[in-house]
């Protein structure tokens, strides 16, 4: 039943294509009220389209911020639910000058479709979208049942995204969430994004005196608010970049076979890896450079101060030294204790009489992961794998992807990040592009997955679904 | 001589005294454009005195800001010539509601006169000029050729003292300086001032990449500029806050019996010195707190910052990271050596790849000293010795005199600190005040300094004067 929609869908990629170069040209940049005409133009874009494709309930959820765009068919009963993710915002173009082709003209060169939005990810976005669309015209309904979720604030970071979810959580429930954004991570190997790493963070403020000092009077004779917590900071890794803070990761479970070769499978080359941002290698060396950046903890200070920080100099020995740390976190580490075995260990360090004190915790996110199992994980690995002809390689990314985390608290269920775009496609960058062959394999991809997820009851989804708990 | 001299000016002191009074009513705050007025009424009274008291040649020097109150009397040919150096203005006198009696309405209590500017540095400033003014009117004349240089900001950190001195190097030519700013050190014994610790220098930037990596694709792997800089902050010192850096003052001169015994004189209630700021103690346990902030080197970083420093937080890894350092650098020390030695240090710790760029060298100051024999020390130790029945204990203090240093650059000459105040008169803090006995004291002090001086010829001076170097 898929093959022919997907048939239907690969009979109509010339048109498809025409309509996400239509897409495109709007320009939806919702960090900038400049383009607040584009964001607009490009809502009732989609609202038209999901109408047209015979979706019902098409509406904007409004959560003060720049609204998503909703539409439903829920004509499956029984069958799971499913909440289908894109995001119809983009970055700035900016810098304007290193484009080629202008950002918001499309431009086809070389098999790859370049514009702004065209790989992150209005390409997928459509995929998605034109599937559901196909399944109603040639099946009269779809295997399961699907709200779409397409947001317009991925880009500024979500701001109003839980307002939205708060506001509508009845209207959105569900059985597990589709991302259109995310998923692979090779271009030369399948992949399957399995999960992504947690995340913890505290603010730390040390007192070494009840007010700033002049060095001429004391320096030498007592202690330095900025040496104090250097001193602390230098303890947090050991000169190879190990994480010395005892127990960090003592729940962390142990990496698998699997995933020590789903790594080597995916390394990539480290030395461009490197070369992108210049950065000096650094990390423990038991772990390959993937592994530490995807299946291990790290903690890094990310921002720090103290003392005089203007022009010129002041020969002041400041009383205060203020640090951000977050630190990114593996299953089985409880993001809690993470954060509080860093407490442990900085308290541990510091010297009598030196006061820390820490922000209130709160905001930590565990690490995700789609167990082996669940049903979103065998439909996809079966999906990669007829299309590939092998079993995809798992990946996990280092980051802490928000929406997924955002929808596990807030409705309970899990999101399979499947969309079709690759790492190289310079997102956020000039001269982004998207394969037109992703375009094709996304119109084959979808079907088949959609098709698989609508092969099992809702019931079977009862058992990964968990209760909110925001 | 000095003694007709002296008992002329103890019985005018209530005139004195009411002189000092009526200067002290006029608010010359020149931190704040809002005390203008003050400002320019506390110069017309100066000028109006020096006139009235004979000075010749009584006029402002203007470097574009608050201009210096000049006045002279060069009538001892081959005596030496000596800047009489004061300030005028005074520091702000909030917080207002902790005085016990308003700032600018002095109010004699206990013994002690309370005033904004009364023990910093009005109350010594006008014994200097009452002293050369009853020279003139006992004696017709005065034991040194004398040049008043009365500063207007000095509690700004004289940002115009150089313009004035180089346009009126001429003018100020002299053997040496006698400031009414700074010189006691104790409240109980009788000390002179001999000498300050030095300053040298250094802004680093620390470079680990080329631009801020995302944790959530870089942590694990990289070097981060925080984590690099702490860890070489943490190498300056032991955790006892010794220095570590190598040869960093192997050039100091040892410390003498005749040193360590005056600073043991001088220790003063080591409890009270750190319970003010709430400081904790710290640093090396072979010298007694006050030989480590005033004797021994000390290093200070003043600032750091790098990263992510506003609100809430941000999973960055910063490519780079900053610090301001200072030193404060004894007898010996050569001040660009001893930033050398800190620049090589950081060098040698640095790890291969991680870039270090420091400020230009540029506006180290060696320590200064009056040595032994110095005419200006041997004067001024007979004087106290006559005064208090004893040797006076010779201090040294800790910060870097900025006139000092300005005088020796920029006229190759030394100066003796030869003030009344006392290290408890809450200089800067509310209810400032300084002792009647005091004025009493600089009163008969002042005459037995200036005709010691002129008891030698202006040669005697010579071989003491060093070419100016700015």
């Amino acid at each position: 039943m898929s093959q022919a929609v997907a048939d239907h869908l690969i009979a109509q990629k010339d048109a498809i294509l025409d309509r996400l170069m239509a897409l495109l040209r709007l320009p939806s940049v919702s960090t900038d009220p400049a383009y607040a005409e584009g964001m607009e133009a490009t809502r009732a874009f989609l609202l038209n389209r999901l109408t047209e494709l015979g979706l019902e309930n098409v509406r904007l959820l409004d959560g003060g911020g720049q609204p998503a765009v909703y539409g439903e068919w829920l004509g499956a009963p029984g069958k799971p639910t499913i909440v289908v993710y894109g995001h119809y915002d983009v970055q700035p173009p900016d810098p304007l000058g290193l484009w080629v082709t202008p950002p918001f003209e499309p431009s086809i060169r070389d098999g790859r479709l370049y514009a702004r939005g065209a790989s992150d990810v209005k390409g997928s976005t459509l995929i998605a979208v034109e599937t559901i669309g196909a399944f109603l015209a040639v099946e009269g309904g779809c295997p399961v049942n699907v709200k779409f979720f397409l947001e317009g604030e991925e880009e500024t970071g979500s701001p109003s995204i839980r307002r939205i979810i708060e506001t509508h959580r009845e209207l959105l429930a569900a059985d597990a969430v589709l991302s259109a954004d995310g998923g692979r991570a090779s271009t030369s190997i399948p992949t399957l994004n399995t999960g992504s790493r947690g995340l913890c963070k505290l603010e730390v403020t040390l007192r070494a005196a009840g007010k700033d000092m002049h060095s001429g009077r004391y320096g030498g004779a007592v202690r330095n608010a900025i040496h104090e917590l250097s001193r602390l900071v230098s303890t947090l890794h050991d000169a190879q970049g190990r994480i010395l803070v005892p127990d960090f990761d003592s729940d962390a479970t142990p990496l698998t076979n699997r995933d020590r070769a789903d790594a080597a499978e995916l390394a990539g080359d480290d030395g461009a890896f490197f070369a992108g941002p210049a950065a000096l290698p650094h990390g423990d060396p038991l772990y390959s450079v993937r592994e530490r950046v995807t299946l291990r903890p790290s903690i890094d200070v990310n921002g720090m101060w103290g003392g005089y920080t203007g022009a010129g100099s002041k020969t002041v020995i400041p009383a205060e030294a203020h640090a951000k740390i977050t630190a990114r976190l593996v299953p089985g580490q409880d993001a809690d204790r993470a954060r509080q075995r860093i407490v442990d260990h900085l308290r541990a360090h510091c010297p009598e009489g030196v006061v820390l004190e820490f922000s209130p915790p709160g905001g930590n996110s565990p690490s995700s992961t789609l167990p082996d199992g669940h049903p979103l994980l065998v439909a996809a690995e079966a999906v990669v794998r007829e299309a590939a002809g092998r079993a995809p390689a798992r990946a996990r990314i280092g980051g802490t992807l928000p929406i997924t985390g955002i929808f596990q608290e807030m409705l309970g269920i899990d999101t399979l990040m499947f969309g079709y775009a690759m790492p190289d496609e310079d997102v956020h960058a000039p001269n982004e592009f998207f394969r037109l062959s992703s375009l094709e394999d996304g119109l084959r991809g979808w079907p088949a997955l959609l098709s698989r997820l609508g092969g099992q009851d809702a019931a079977a989804f009862a058992p990964w679904r968990k209760a909110p708990t925001a």
